[in-house]
């Protein structure tokens, strides 16, 4: 009922996650009220970020350039680095502000079920990478789930025998949490990973 | 942290309605993860609703010509008119299948709070429309709110001495809803306007 590129709208936007029928045709017609200029913007934008951005060629991390500003900083403390599984986590380190190696970013975790390998996510990339530096901490900072777990395990034994230390960031009760809500997974290494007080 | 193109596509993202600043984020990483022929399909969809899509001169539907598919379908019943304020309305109606006489969409609902006048939301249009056509029965379809019982009475009042019957979509307990849940409004309505049985 609805005309042809209303409707094609609406099945492109079915793309995005999390963007089911009802959702897509909402924001269709808020995409027809809206002002020409945002949606151009906005049209611009999606173009943009597929043919501007790009992987960083040293950590894989997100930029418009050959590296990302997190490498090109020589300022940063290069006897670290931090491995995590997105980008995003990087944000939310440098919003720390209190972390200041340098960053690796992986292209997933491995997972046997889903039959993704250690070539798929780039460990190789990763090996080459500490192999030629001169870093005296790896600090895993992978996502708390058995491919993450799976992932860590990997890296570890990939690098043990290097004159390198091997962390991995603590997993725990959340900050605020209530106590009768947190799954017995995590109470369990919230008591074994227990610090003397 | 994120490079230029992407920052901006996470703006242009929260443009659109209930998107925050974490599911624009999301969002632009699964854009960034797209193929590029889908990514082209989005933008260019985007371009083409605000380029090709337009409001039905008769009615307000949307259309891609002058007149929107119904409009031009002379095999419905032209002497009943249903009111909507939201062309998602007439799909509603239309998968009903029951529902054969045209439809007038509405710019919308007065509102003396928001102010919001009866010439904003194109009465006029309406009421030329009915006084040139040989509808027998005008039946309201407004949203169920102050500003759509406010909008019905206004009509109702526009039109009442012309040789037409008016009448109103019922309000009531939706089926299959949990009484207890029932607001006392809707409730007060079902009971005033009940039916023998």
């Amino acid at each position: 009922m609805y005309p042809k590129s209303f409707l094609e709208l609406i099945e492109s936007l079915k793309y995005l996650p999390g963007i089911g029928d009802k959702t897509a045709e909402r924001l269709a017609f808020s995409i027809f009220h809206m002002d020409e200029e945002k949606t151009s913007l906005l049209s611009e934008s999606i173009n943009d970020v597929k043919t501007k951005v790009k992987k960083c060629t040293v950590c894989n991390n997100l930029t418009e350039e050959d590296k990302c500003s997190i490498c090109l900083n020589n300022n940063r403390n290069n006897e670290v680095l931090c491995i995590v599984d997105d980008p995003r986590n990087i944000i939310m380190f440098e919003k720390l502000g209190t972390y200041n190696g340098y960053y690796h970013v992986l292209d997933g975790l491995i997972s046997p079920i889903d039959g993704i390998t250690p070539e798929e996510i780039g460990i190789d990339k990763l090996l080459k990478r500490i192999r030629t530096s001169e870093y005296k901490e790896i600090i895993l900072a992978l996502r708390p789930s058995i491919e993450g777990e799976t992932t860590s395990l990997y890296i570890k034994r990939l690098i043990e025998d290097l004159p390198i230390e091997i962390s991995k960031i603590a997993n725990g009760i959340p900050i605020g949490a209530e106590m009768d809500y947190i799954d017995s997974l995590t109470l369990e290494r919230a008591l074994n990973d227990r610090r003397s007080f």
